[in-house]
């Protein structure tokens, strides 16, 4: 499951980064540099100091998706078992998966690795808020639009050049604030343990974003450096006997977007457009995977790791719909948005905004005439293809490196193309039934939405069906031998005119129409919608003050709560579970199926062994693998996952019902103690 | 395509039949004891007198789900290709397919049965208003609701008795009229003539309720009796040069729903749970399908019927949910009710009905907490399969009719059971591969949807995945024999109860949770949801008097209007389409594929042939089939579609830009002479 791992935003959603009115209860994703300590003394009397924070940011790591902690000295990372089945799949063949089989190194040596992984530590946050503000000063909104990106192009390359540091730009605050962060990248990462699919993921689709449950979601990575594990300074510890019930406890990790205060606009664009469309879809594509699936044990292999991220996007998207046709949600919006236009309509300073709010309307009006288009041409839907996002990658990075940095899509500028060039290089299998049926997919599905009558539609389909064409492409295309795809890249614009590799000619021959679109979506909708979001932002900064957090935006952020459950129709839910219950309520069947490591060993397990918890910290998907910690600063569970009512905390933090669901470390303990006979690991972890 | 058949109502759904409270422009579907004939006659100078009514009514034709009309004294029923391809199925094979090939009859012995079609003429209409008022007066809720139906039942049974006729009561203006309708019915109803779906469904999906349009979507049925081709007074004449552009037409036919004054809290619940729900559902089963599709030319055929009707269905509902997002309607919506409240506030007579609009709302509250189990357990979601169908039919069967007739279940009162036992007794084709699947599917959903710890969840799939389920109970069932059926069916309940089938297992063992859902259905949604409708129907009728069609309820129904195009986007869409377009825009592959036997004659076709039209008649699903007729009641066009527009038609009346879509004649005659060579079909249809 991806469970909270970060999932691609919808290809049409407008990129959200507002402010949150005040935090009530324990609401609240804070950067590290405006953590509410004084609060949290206050109420819970925990002092969380400056020397707390720097030791647990240093051992915070950010991963693809998800977050994750270093818990020894010699570079092992924690993380969830979900946030590394990309690695799991890329290891894994037609023959043999590792999601099914679980991986455990006895040695260094065995250590395996994690081709397209990265980890990130963030060492630095310098506000250039007010560099981008000068740059900007005065410009109309689409060429504010632009400077913008090309200015904080040139911040990142001269930070990437003085520090040798990965440097990104964030936009917190709507763009309210903008801060550029630095991190300590590793590039080499490599694979150490992970259980069996059938207990990391025990429950499978029926039980994600449900408690109570029974997963051991944990993997181990090592991060390397010039071929030698790193060494870390100030590890996390595990405390092996977990949190008690109540106890204070902080989640450091990276929640990756949360959209709390779109305007009701763009909160009825998502419910009226992006979700039921994107829903439809997918649903569909689940539908073909799982009958794909069932043509064999290797067909099933193959896609299983796609199908689990699908299923737990389509889980969470479908949450996030409800959540948006729940009349007391928008209602709620509505109010909050009519008292802060109503002040900011008293507040003379503030006279010269005009109507932010009616020109986001504007802009999702705008968005809804060529959004459909846009989502198939350039967000990816009516092209859904690894194979076919290589060659637009090619076709696209050959031309914009042409270009100076300052002028290029963001995606290729100097900051980007290493990680570019190690995806590109990276040796990871490619199944070319599984590309035939997602591009017939994609082709079929832009022919029904945007018609056969479309020019690009007819031009794909004029002569042949969306399986003859998908056929065609893929079975003609060299794309996924690594090499060839390197040839092209360094071969730049010259080799690519002169390629007749089917995928490549296609990706050229799509790219004016689908660019064509995006700097339509840039121009008439983004640019004026960023820049009535910055209004709104300088709005509320004024008539609410500072003690507000930003929206997620996949940075580094500690929130704090207590272990415990909630309350669901009437009956309370308690916050623990124990591994008996998980062997009464086992059919033998995936996805309720033990593995047979865990069956061997049945009579030596404890098995009032706490299992999974808890607790009611504000979390979202990007949190996965996040070190659940105690006051102090010891790693007292494993985020994994939140409960259904978790979701809607794209929209708001219901605190009555939002609770995040972890990984207890004793369960973690008596797997490598037990089952998997791990004794240098569980060393290497602390445990005595 | 279903296109505008009658499809399968979402489960639930409450029905609905409420008054529209006035009709505008050309808008209505009127019963034919209340066609506005004095408004016709002065807006278009037409009379539509009472002979003029009997003489179409009695060449109105009904057919499962669809609606057709006599076309030849010696029975000829022309109707939808989309509404005979159950017809087709029935007789192909996984070798051959009709669906594909098509079929002409060049000769009465060859006219080929379908088996379980049946074709109704109405013969008379009976108000029994006061006798079932008086029955239910000053009965409670549930009370009233159980002897509505039973007495309902002794009237048909009565009718029945007295006429030799099929009698059907009929709740209009939902039960503000209570009728019975007398129908003269055909079960032996034979196939004549069918293209090839390639020519009928021209365009397939993505043309499917859209405009321009190429398709030859007609069928011909004959009805027989006694083993002899029914004889028919007054057959309509088809006016082979069709209508001319803004010439009145009307449509004879049965249009199957619409629920254009729910209260706005039903349509909330349509929006918010009963379409994401459905649509979710059915998206998912066509990717299973069209994957399935894919393993070959037999997989192909067996599922395209049903595959059909699953994207007619998913594009339908999906225009539907668009249609309720829309806050324009919506904003209608509200309005309308809270000046029917206003009106009926300040109404001393109806001080009485106290607040039925509160009461709808808690009833849908109630149908909330528990409807999606009902879905799952008694609506079909999760026993998706004609074998487990045909089994519950059985077990119900065999226990309802020991009762007397009206405490039976609705499904199994005497009227019903010749039907019953007719489709039971059909030697129709089930193809194993098929029902695994969709009862795989059913399974896995029920699981996800209402969870794996559901005691009937549990139950099933306590030691096995909805896979081995599913494969266990469809390999081990004998009921895809006919004679296995009748003879479970005629041995009753000792029979039932002796069987070791196990699908009659399946559906014993979840017989009672579903009844008790059903019971709770009706007594805690249904019978407070029909006495709140019921008083809401009469305060309509005293504040805005008679000038009002009740809702659709698949019975018959005449609607005016005149032939024309609309504008989209500023553009003019032309009311007619040409046959040389249809060449043009084809592609050689499915679904934009000209037949073989088109190409063949193609030097000779007449390109300018006028192949589609369009008119702003009032239809919707249950239309298809219906003759599009001239002022002198000629046949100058088939109804076969509406445009995209059309479906929000469900709701409201947009005489803007809803519009239907027919056969032109000029094609029919072009493809009977030059295509399918004919003569004899041309010359049994008029064609001098």
């Amino acid at each position: 499951m991806r469970r909270l791992a970060l999932i691609a935003s919808l290809a049409a959603t407008l990129v959200a980064g507002v402010l949150v009115n005040t935090a009530r209860a324990d609401e609240g994703m804070w950067t590290y540099d405006n953590f509410p300590a004084a609060k949290v003394k206050q109420r819970y009397g925990v002092n969380i100091d400056s020397a707390w924070l720097d030791r647990v940011r240093e051992a915070s790591v950010r991963l693809s998706g998800c977050s994750a902690s270093f818990v020894s000295a010699d570079g092992l990372i924690l993380t969830n078992h979900h946030c590394i089945t990309g690695c799991l799949a890329e290891n894994s063949s037609k023959e043999k998966s590792l999601l099914d089989d679980g991986f455990v190194a006895r040695d260094r040596k065995d250590e395996t690795p994690c081709r397209t992984q990265v980890a990130d530590v963030l060492v630095g946050m310098e506000d250039v808020t007010a560099k981008v503000e000068a740059a900007t000063r005065g410009l109309d909104e689409r060429a504010a639009n632009e400077t913008r990106k090309r200015t904080i192009t040139a911040l990142e390359q001269a930070c990437e050049k003085d520090t040798g540091l990965k440097c990104q730009s964030v936009a917190l605050y709507n763009g309210g604030q903008q801060f550029l962060y630095r991190y300590k990248r590793y590039t080499d990462v490599r694979l150490v343990f992970a259980p069996e699919s059938g207990i990391a993921a025990f429950g499978g689709d029926p039980d994600n974003f449900q408690f109570p449950r029974w997963c051991l979601d944990m993997g181990l990575l090592r991060a390397y450096e010039n071929g030698k594990p790193v060494k870390v300074a100030r590890p996390l510890r595990i405390n092996f006997d977990g949190p008690a019930p109540g106890e204070f406890v902080l989640v450091s990790g990276h929640p990756g977007s949360t959209d709390r205060l779109l305007t009701v606009a763009q909160l009825e664009a998502q419910r009226n457009d992006d979700l039921p469309q994107w829903l439809l879809r997918s649903s569909e594509l689940r539908g073909r995977y799982i009958e794909f699936s069932k043509k064999g044990d290797a067909e099933r292999r193959i896609v299983a790791d796609t199908l689990f991220g699908l299923e737990n996007g389509i889980k969470v998207r479908r949450k996030e719909l409800d959540a948006l046709l729940d009349e007391k949600l928008m209602a709620q919006k509505r109010a909050d948005e009519a008292e802060l236009r109503a002040r900011v309509a008293k507040d003379p300073s503030l006279a010269g905004i005009g109507d932010p709010w009616a020109d986001i309307e504007k802009a999702t009006a705008r968005a809804r005439d060529f959004g459909t288009e846009y989502t198939y041409l350039e967000g990816g839907a009516g092209f859904q293809s690894r194979l076919f996002r290589i060659a637009r990658t090619l076709v696209r990075g050959a031309a914009e490196r042409e270009k100076p940095n300052g002028e290029r899509l963001r995606e290729f500028t100097d900051a980007q193309l290493p990680r570019v060039q190690q995806q590109l290089g990276a040796a990871t299998p490619v199944y070319p039934e599984v590309e035939r049926l997602t591009m017939s997919f994609g082709f079929e599905r832009m022919r029904e939405w945007l018609g056969p009558d479309h020019a690009t539609v007819r031009q794909l389909l004029a002569k042949d069906s969306p399986d003859t064409l998908a056929a065609k492409l893929v079975d003609g295309t060299k794309l996924a031998d690594p090499a060839v795809r390197l040839a092209l890249w360094n071969g730049g614009s010259a080799a690519i005119a002169a390629s007749d590799d089917p995928m490549i000619k296609l990706a050229r021959e799509v790219d004016a129409p689908a660019r064509a679109l995006r700097k339509r979506y840039e121009d008439e909708v983004q640019a004026p919608t960023a820049a009535a979001e910055e209004k709104i932002a300088r709005a509320r900064f004024k008539v609410y003050g500072t003690e507000v957090y930003p929206d997620a935006t996949f940075t580094l952020r500690l929130n704090y709560g207590t272990v415990q459950g909630w309350t669901e129709r009437g009956a309370p839910v308690e916050p623990y579970t124990q591994l008996g219950r998980a062997f009464e309520r086992a059919t033998g069947q995936p996805p309720f199926q033990i593995p047979a490591s865990w069956e061997r060993v049945r009579a030596k397990l404890d098995m009032t062994t706490r299992v999974n918890l808890t607790s009611n910290n504000d979390i979202i998907g990007g949190n996965s693998g996040s070190p659940l910690l105690n006051a102090r600063g010891e790693v007292v569970g494993l985020i994994f996952d939140g409960n259904i009512h978790s979701i809607s905390g794209s929209y708001w933090f219901d605190a009555e019902k939002n609770r995040s669901v972890s990984v207890h470390p004793a369960f973690m303990r008596e797997a490598l103690r037990t089952v998997y006979d791990a004794p240098a690991l569980l060393k290497e972890l602390g445990y005595k």
